[in-house]
């Protein structure tokens, strides 16, 4: 009766239905990292890759190398809007006014571009590698990922009739809404979205963030998600990754360089943003081996995040530190993001309560908790293992230890000679569900 | 960007969101049932009155009076559409052709009318009552019911915001399907919707029923609800219900008239519709005094609707006495109807198979389950027993024994004077749920 005839042409005809919508559309982290780079290293050239840990899963078979393509080429044709700069410019960010200079600002306006890649096939996994300036290819980490795992996704609806959808997505909504209403008991919980790259779609990352929002009042603290923080006035979250760590180490020229450099790019860190966004991340080449030879001043930081060693002992053994080094644990912050639900959220603020300022950085199991829903039993929803890690720096390689030996990257011998180098050793850590 | 004026200058100005939207959304027994009242009781009066059995649930504090009286106007402002009789005349049900005669159509779409009604509220309850000839006043039994159900669902829906609604409908679409799930596994299984008089609304009743026979494919065998099974070509199910023995109990001027009463409805009903739809009803005064008394070509009749009795100790009973009547009970059907689950089903399946035809009228917590789904654990759109009876015929009280105690109706000296005639105890039945 009342047909709307522009939308129903409009639908039937168009050309691309975006995966990544605006360059905001990625972890914030990457545009701190973005601006380091860009102030520290802007000459480094370096490569990285997008790889599949779950290998079970022949991602070639479900996402096409064309449509991977098309999606990559729209993200490489946006350009950060007006309004977008003038919030990266005005808004505060942990509290803090300024935190992007004014000339980082241009030139990301101007003169931002990402760089060029490759798309291949091996095994029946997609391989993508980006290769170029530091700060052309670092950002390709959270949009290809974002990318790949919704193509992934939407291979996997393409199979399901409109019935079929339905029941899925009601699945899935009703476990968020349990999860919820879990952590709703807890109120002294802090938590953010941290799954922007692994998430189902960016619009059930959405649903996810309002869903949270709705559920738990101020106890989200945000979300590491920009383009959302942006549209829904939420804080954005995250500091610093392990990119940044394994450039430093990959371009040191001695074993000592290699040893310092973990300390080296906390000291930059700490110059490009004075005393704001001071969270470590120990793990890159073994925690245990960082604190112990980590300078006094460390000790002074904010806190850390803890992204391979069980969050537990993680978390005690730098209070323990810290009450060695004669700093109180009880102001520092805690950051766990290393595959969580909402059962080891609840545990972990039970378990740090009174002790440090814990918070949960919630990633693949919130956005992307399709275990179980599809409503035929297939596994196709289930999320996987992606990464996009750094492969190369001036065409030296590039190394992860992490404290659990399943999250190590690099080729054997430079993980063996790491191995010396840090004295750290190889800790067959737990099974990386996500 | 692309705003549908048209659309959104409507939907903020409707006057009316309709409950019943055509003469059809009614269970097919009682149009079977007011053909058979046309043509042998046509100037006989009656009254009934809606009933809230649970009592904990004050319905008038839920349900306006004004909005319920806007919802039985509309009714009666409706009429069988052209479309609709010509599919009632040209129609097979129960694979028999042209089972209303042409003149009961043309009074239908001539004369039908609906008879006035009177709205109380007494101690926190609705109490609504109609009287009139019966042929006015029979139809409004699934009329009412589905507008009171549905007005009390829209006034719980009402304090829920958009995000907890969908939140609800997540979770109800997930117990439903869990549930079909489980039927899928019974590969004999035979089922109908009957779920029509206490449902969620219309639209999730639609939705159940499609997701259903998506579910199920042709075991489910149709739906009682006229509407639906016009729209989606299912099978139209049912065939009658206590009202008849009721009426003509009442009516009887004897003792021995009285007890003859539920065998001369059989006798009345065979004659209005020949060898079809000869399903009966024999709890209505106590099914075991039923079957006792019964001339033998009772035994002839295709099958009994369980409603009142344990569903195995019905049909073990109606198995007993068709073999001590030397009938074959393989051949018959055991229809099981009285608050029905989804494991219930399974299970009766499982209980009868190989004996008797069993299929499963499931009804309340089919279309109106939303135990447990309300986002912050209120019970307001849990399923209440909600009943319209015949209260008396020709200012006779009519009455009601069932085999379960709880179920009965009628004032207490006239339950007493039947219990007498029948022979029937007072059966302390289970709980009704619904």
């Amino acid at each position: 009766m009342n047909v709307n005839f522009a939308e129903r042409a409009h639908n039937h005809n168009w050309k691309l239905d975006p995966i990544v919508r605006s360059l905001l559309d990625t972890d914030f982290y990457k545009l701190l990292m973005l601006q380091f780079i860009w102030k520290n290293f802007p000459q480094v050239h370096v490569t990285s890759e997008v790889v599949n840990r779950t290998v079970s899963v022949k991602l070639a078979e479900r996402v096409g190398a064309a449509a991977l393509i098309e999606q990559m080429e729209h993200v490489r044709g946006l350009r950060f809007r007006k309004s977008e700069m003038v919030w990266l410019a005005g808004n505060s960010f942990y509290g803090t006014r300024s935190i992007f200079e004014p000339k980082f600002l241009e030139w990301l306006e101007r003169d931002f571009r990402l760089s060029g890649y490759e798309v291949m096939e091996q095994d029946g996994q997609l391989v993508l590698r980006f290769s170029g300036l530091w700060t052309e290819v670092t950002m390709w980490e959270i949009y290809a990922l974002a990318i790949v795992s919704e193509l992934k996704t939407r291979s996997a609806l393409a199979e399901l009739s409109e019935l079929e959808l339905d029941i899925l997505y009601a699945r899935a909504k009703t476990r968020l809404w349990d999860k919820i209403e879990l952590l709703r008991g807890v109120d002294d919980l802090e938590l953010s979205d941290f799954g922007t790259r692994r998430r189902h779609s960016f619009l059930w990352q959405e649903y996810v963030v309002e869903a949270l929002r709705a559920g738990l009042g101020d106890r989200l603290k945000g979300t590491s998600n920009t383009a959302l923080a942006y549209k829904h006035d939420l804080e954005a979250m995250g500091t610093n990754a392990h990119e940044l760590p394994m450039a430093l180490a990959a371009m040191a020229t001695s074993d000592e360089e290699l040893r310092a450099s973990q300390y080296k790019v906390l000291e930059l860190w700490q110059q490009s943003y004075g005393g704001a966004l001071l969270v470590m991340l120990p793990d890159t080449f073994g925690t245990t081996q960082f604190l112990e030879g980590a300078p006094d001043w460390v000790a002074d930081w904010t806190g850390q995040r803890v992204d391979s060693k069980d969050p537990m002992a993680a978390g005690d053994e730098y209070i323990a530190w810290l009450m060695r080094r004669g700093r109180d644990a009880r102001g520092k912050r805690l950051i766990a993001s290393d595959g969580l639900d909402a059962e080891d959220i609840v545990r972990l603020v039970a378990y740090f309560r009174g002790r440090i300022r814990f918070s949960a950085g919630w990633g693949t199991l919130l956005t992307n908790d399709f275990r179980g829903c599809h409503p035929r039993g297939e596994d196709t929803l289930e999320p996987i293992s992606l990464v996009c890690k750094l492969m190369t720096v001036e065409g030296r390689p590039a190394v992860k230890l992490s404290d659990n030996a399943r999250k190590s990257t690099g080729p054997a011998e430079e993980i063996a000679r790491y191995r010396r180098v840090f004295g750290s050793v190889a800790v067959e850590g737990a099974l990386v569900v996500v």
